[in-house]
């Protein structure tokens, strides 16, 4: 129950759910029973003391553990004999998938049950202190959908839920969440710490305004959940880092030229023109057939799910204008 | 008058000053003269259509042009006998130094009649109707302290009419605030630029939260600022690179590693360490004897000056804790 899974519960509360919380610390088990008493009547929780009194019952079990500890959760969900809905919020899910398939029935290779999911709601505070029910509020979802492997049903069944808390639901393929958000959040967590490391010099700390405080802000995130979320990408994390030191390797080459503020000025015209156009203006919300080859398309385009029907055949659509 | 002269202009004309403005556009002068007209009647500036028009009768010009455009300035200001005091709001100050001694009588070494400023008060937006009078409020303001060369009671007279609109005034020498700057804002700028660049993949660009729009925040600032502001700079910004790339290539390597997580673990520790004490807490303001040599060493431990006094016998040092 840190900033993600405290978040998730209290949201899930405030939206009308039974919800019931576990953490492995016993005093964030204790923050969390005494925010429980204050908050409404109508949108409390449990806090119980053990993964099986957790998921007894559930119909739904959302694990947010950083990714080293997400196999020893599994193990104790699944042999507890759970067999409901699973969706995790980490921040990388191809190593997921792999994990969750060694603990389907049969290793059947169809992932009945489960749907990666991964909200795009980081913040440079942790724990449940921090945790917050609008945190979802208008933010990227990524709900992972695999050809052939997730049921279409479930998927659903999550693109419903996470849009009931305002957020939009964006399908895609593990293989593919994980190259994008190496490009706008890994890698960028990496260059943040490298760029804060050099002002360690006191009149450089003093002389920081915008562009080091925001270009900065995330090296303030808990050392080992930046390692966790990188390490764990680092398949994808590498190429996007790469092609990073190759661009201001370049940037250093013009540096170099004779007159550098005109060498300078193409190279940065293409991270210019990619920040200058984002985000894109949402076009208008279209009712769409789902079918997992529609939403991975629509995923790739950009566009995301604001609603499912009640009946499951029909979501709404949002793409880029 | 752009989006810092603007701002200095509306500042120092709210604060009460007689002020009038130019600027080589004619269509910034128009928009500038009709906010003249809408300000309150005890802060409206003049706009004059030239700069011997802008300088007759003044005891103090800021330049707030690009570095390419400096040397124009200068002669057109020198050349009409103006003989007041300057300053600038140029972010890199040794190559303002250089052109400044050309113009000065029998290039003596002495910068009578001139302090070099850096308002650290970026914005991604510019142009005049971006403009704000409030933009100095708490900002570090860097006034250039040349040993043996900048006269203490030029100094002094700027250091009084900065803090006077909030800002903090740093002094520190022009060879030290472009190391600093190119630390905490020109290599931040290039290195925006390069994150930024990745995102040109819609689904990426669909996943961008936070980490990505704080991080590339100013890859929107126009990119010839960019240009003239890092390649002006380019001797203190290349060394910087260099240890960020350097940085960079030591965080591939640990993603190389048997356990990119546990390698990642300490390679972050240190860009967490500075970014978690940023910015400093301020200490208590005490009263202090301005001279040369203990205003640069104020400078150097990352304090600044509040106020000066009437009879400039003594300033208001603020240090971190």
């Amino acid at each position: 129950m840190g900033l993600i899974g405290g978040s998730v519960l209290r949201a899930l509360a405030a939206a009308g759910h039974d919800m019931v919380g576990f953490d492995a610390d016993p005093a964030t088990r204790g923050t969390a029973r005494t925010a429980a008493a204050e908050a409404p009547p109508s949108a409390r929780w449990r806090i119980v003391p053990s993964v099986s009194a957790a998921v007894a019952d559930a119909e739904l079990c959302v694990i947010a553990v950083p990714l080293p500890a997400l196999e020893t959760v599994l193990d104790e969900i699944t042999g507890r004999g759970y067999r409901g809905l699973i969706t995790d919020v980490t921040s990388v899910k191809l190593p997921v998938l792999d994990l969750v398939e060694r603990y389907l029935e049969g290793g059947s290779q169809r992932l009945a049950g489960f749907v990666g999911g991964h909200p795009m709601a980081g913040r440079e505070t942790s724990g449940f202190t921090a945790a917050d029910p609008r945190l979802f509020d208008d933010c990227a979802w990524v709900l992972g959908l695999e050809p052939g492997r997730t049921m279409l049903g479930d998927w659903l069944d999550l693109a419903d839920l996470v849009t009931s808390l305002g957020a939009r639901a964006v399908p895609t393929t593990a293989a593919e969440h994980d190259r994008a958000v190496a490009t706008i959040s890994h890698v960028p967590h990496l260059v943040a710490s490298a760029v804060a490391e050099q002002a360690a010099d006191p009149l450089a700390a003093a002389l920081g305004a915008g562009s080091f405080r925001d270009g900065t802000r995330v090296a303030a995130t808990r050392s080992d959940l930046v390692a966790a979320m990188c390490g764990g990408n680092a398949d994808s994390v590498r190429p996007v880092l790469d092609a990073v030191i190759e661009s201001l390797t370049a940037a250093r080459a013009a540096l170099d030229a004779r007159d550098p503020i005109a060498a300078l000025r193409p190279w940065l015209a293409s991270g210019h023109r990619v920040r200058a156009a984002w985000p894109a203006t949402p076009g208008e919300p279209l009712p769409m057939r789902p079918s997992v080859n529609a939403l991975l398309d629509l995923g790739r385009a950009g566009g995301w799910i604001t609603s499912v029907s009640k009946d499951r055949t029909t979501v709404t659509a949002v793409r880029p204008e």
